[in-house]
């Protein structure tokens, strides 16, 4: 009997081309796909809710599939684990690529259609590199100077709402019908550690929309303009006003709504 | 007119054979004296303290040079930080080496010889791989089930003193005249975080003893030994009565004493 599995799934990004599977490049997707595959011996396809870019990471990146196979899903993680694990020849066995849970689904589920919305958290740490970047390099973004967390905060709020987000698109996305998205809830925390984090939740993003939000509110941090520049960005539509796109190793997918 | 530079290194020992340089292997000496042979046009040759291991990690090596380079000392840092990161393709330019200070010191002055001590740092994360441990796998050992941290460090002071530590001593080290050392402090502590540390400093260190030590202090933490134990391994002299050799990647070498 065919089962419909839904996948939760946390990777260090670090070493990846990204999510989704590419000819000649080590992708998320395409190196479960090839473990599983290899584990269950039959082809497993995953679809997963999230392409995201090379060097970007999960907490809670979903996928889901279709398969036969009889192992109880309580024990799927595990066993997945294992085979992960197997496949790394360093790290004394730990893979850069977890799977936190397996569920079984309803027929009619699926990762990414059923999505209803998704939450990223974006990792900055002020005042440029220090001793510890070189253990953070991959993850965190080390911007120079200080940031005044407070404006950077409410400014990301003024992202909140249904708008068009088309100042907060990079060009070479997928084709989309249309650039209006809805954004949930937005902030921006400092934490004990030093580390700021900007936290967005939403219905769907554009291509690099997490990434050029984060470099407009480091822009912001830093003074060059006000938290009220968010609203003449947006409201422009035009992706020359908004900030630089942040780079990718500072950003995590967080949560996944269904 | 020659100088005599001291630097201070912190570096992620992921991707390195360790620091001592190898024909045919990536190594931390040989990663900045390549470095910085190319940024100063003439040969430079490092002093290392400590030979870390293949995937030891340094919060504050020390490795001095002689150098008849004109730029000032308060300088050098900066310039050669450029250099290490102009190196890096990817992390956004950070490199995994960082010089965090450069001094000079007296000519008679050498970063192995000089040195009276050093300390270093073993982290654990009990409960097994998590969905975090996919980020840490390379900086935390990750050990099943639960330690008891107050055993742990009831035993890591009982390291404490003038001993001989050769059932501490992994065997293929380098000659040394002696397996007698002085352990200066010891401790194991429980952070906020979940991550337990033992902290150990002493005037030197035989071959894998920090990580033999904290193997042996992760059995007792399980409860397979009692605290007292460690005067009995100590006294044995005998390297199969010490607990399993703990992965380089959950050590730290963090301090050098001069």
């Amino acid at each position: 009997m065919t089962k419909n599995i839904l996948l939760t799934i946390s990777y260090d990004g670090s070493g990846f081309h990204g999510w989704q599977k590419q000819p000649g490049q080590k992708t998320v997707q395409g190196y479960l796909e090839e473990t599983f595959s290899r584990l269950f011996n039959r082809e497993i396809l995953l679809s997963g809710t999230s392409r995201t870019d090379a060097g970007v990471h999960a907490f809670a990146q979903r996928a889901s599939f279709k398969t036969d196979i009889s192992i109880p899903v309580e024990r799927l993680a595990m066993v997945m684990n294992n085979a992960l694990c197997g496949r790394e020849k360093t790290s004394f066995g730990l893979s850069p690529v977890r799977i936190v849970d397996a569920v079984e689904m309803p027929d009619d589920f699926h990762a990414r259609f059923s999505c209803k919305g998704k939450e990223y958290i974006y990792k900055i740490k002020a005042g440029g590199p220090d001793a510890d970047s070189v253990f953070n390099r991959n993850y965190l973004y080390y911007v120079k100077g200080s940031l005044d967390v407070d404006k950077m905060d409410e400014a990301a709020k003024k992202l909140v709402g249904r708008k068009d987000f088309k100042s907060f698109e990079a060009s070479g996305g997928n084709p989309r019908e249309t650039t209006v998205r809805e954004i949930f809830e937005a902030g921006v925390t400092g934490k004990e550690d030093g580390i700021i984090e900007f936290h967005v939740s939403g219905d769907g993003f554009l291509y690099n929309m997490v990434r050029i939000m984060t470099g407009t509110l480091v822009e912001i941090g830093r003074g060059k303009y006000e938290p009220e520049y968010i609203e003449t960005i947006t409201e422009a539509c035009d992706r020359r006003l908004a900030g630089h796109t942040a780079p990718p190793f500072g950003l995590y997918l967080a949560k996944v709504f269904y």
